[in-house]
């Protein structure tokens, strides 16, 4: 059974196919968030704050930081989100930047071992990413696509995971600190993007053996009722093998799908998250096995 | 592609692993439905009515027809409710009966070609209603469970599935016409039922290239929010090959769920149902392309 372990300074999260879905809350990211990117910009991280308290409060289990604004000083800005954060909750992170150095400055301040998201199969990248992942002792998200771009074809995608995985070995990592991004595709683009998914999902959990997440709701895009879709899309990736996803945790019905697809797959033990979240509330004065005392006090 | 055909008078409808899902309406059954079922042996069937016409309008694409009524003339009613509901609505029609009496006066009004539901693997049973499937030219449910019981390893109901689907061929019936359930437990006393119906379908599709039916609804029995938690499972079912579930089409979770499953499967082209189901109103006067037009209309 391939673990992924990360942690923060006090929390240990451990990524794996017997263990429920990990969820990492994608909402600390300022790309579209004008107000967000604004006042990360200047310095102000209240917003920061509160999002990260959202997010573990709706069920994430490790929160994704990215500081991405254009023009600013995001290294800087990387780490004192990371710092934060660390700061008001035990989580353990994602530290998200397509900046090299944002990603070392961000692992530099981090307590615990991070995630760092990402590393594509593009040589040039891997030359560099890799040796910050090992240097760290972090965890790292491989995203499945090289210079040639996103092939449509799962087994292309498949091969390029490999490379990076084996890459990652090289470079004296672990495949079970390899988490890999299969890319989801928009399906109302891409009518077999579904199919080509679950089935590179279920090749990388069977043959590669690695832990597996996704930006989970690109499947949706153009399409109505995206959350329902979403839902439905994460259930059945968990079932084809998946063991996390970068996502909005705010939304119910795809966090509903999710505790709903724990319970499927079986880490869910005796349906317990199920049932504390969904049971209804017993009828006043009827706590069960308590009613005759109940009656008791009352009288007294 | 294995695919079962079944149709009534006018109307065909094909299972197959590259088609929708097929919804089969469970609503005409008196089993615990006590006002159906003295109305039913009274020889009202007016609430038949109501629920055949209601479930097409929810997307069932077949209906199932039980008469289960203690004391009462089974066979009688069976036929009678067989004969009503194919006078009022065009989709084909699945024969549910324990009494292989029943489903004989069922077949003989039947027009088109029905599927019987259901065999089991016990000898006594095969000995009698697969003749009567061949006789009729009819599809068949078989039901994975034999004069052992039901097993909770799923490899042991392949077993069984597979002697009906060799039985079935040993009296004329192609495996095509074999529509395996291979029997949903509740996930509430069994934590792993999840995870053993999953592979059970997969098996019967890659091995024995049968499709697939279930009872979905007992996965969740006992449990709070049954209707999420039978969404989940249904779609989870069909990304493991599940091709049609005996279900209640009335109730929009599960339909969603289906809906959005067949997006994901690569079956609903285009995305055509989910979008013109879900899409939102145009706003009033902006009807797509016609804005000019529509102005225009306005001023004279």
């Amino acid at each position: 059974m391939t673990e992924t372990v990360i942690s923060s300074a006090t929390k240990t999260v451990v990524m794996g196919f017997d263990r429920p879905f990990c969820v990492i809350g994608e909402r600390i990211n300022p790309t579209g968030r004008k107000l967000l990117a604004a006042e990360m910009a200047a310095g102000d991280y209240s917003r920061v704050e509160a999002d990260a308290m959202a997010q573990v409060q709706a069920g994430a289990t490790v929160l994704d930081v990215n500081a991405g604004i254009p023009l600013a000083d995001e290294p800087k800005i990387l780490a004192e989100a990371v710092e934060l954060v660390q700061s008001i909750t035990d989580v353990p992170l994602s530290i998200d930047s397509s900046i090299v150095e944002a990603l070392e400055r961000g692992l530099e301040v981090y307590k615990g071992k991070a995630l760092v998201n990402s590393v594509t199969g593009e040589e040039e990248r891997l030359e560099v990413v890799l040796p910050l992942v090992k240097k760290y002792g972090a965890a790292v998200v491989a995203i499945s696509n090289d210079e040639t771009g996103i092939s449509e074809d799962p087994d292309v995608r498949f091969e390029v995971a490999k490379k990076i995985v084996e890459r990652a070995q090289d470079f004296g990592i672990p495949a079970s600190d390899v988490v890999v991004d299969p890319l989801v595709m928009p399906i109302g683009a891409l009518g077999q993007a579904g199919n080509s998914v679950f089935r590179l999902i279920r090749r990388l959990r069977e043959e590669l053996k690695v832990n597996t997440t996704c930006g989970a709701s690109n499947i949706s895009f153009g399409l109505p009722n995206r959350h329902a879709l979403n839902a439905t899309f994460l259930s059945m990736a968990m079932g084809a093998g998946m063991t996390s996803a970068i996502m909005n945790p705010l939304h119910q019905e795809e966090m509903t799908g999710i505790m709903g697809a724990n319970v499927l797959c079986g880490v869910d033990p005796d349906c317990r998250h199920w049932i504390s979240k969904f049971r209804e509330p017993a009828p006043e004065g009827a706590a069960a096995g308590n009613d005759r005392r109940e009656r008791r006090r009352r009288r007294a």
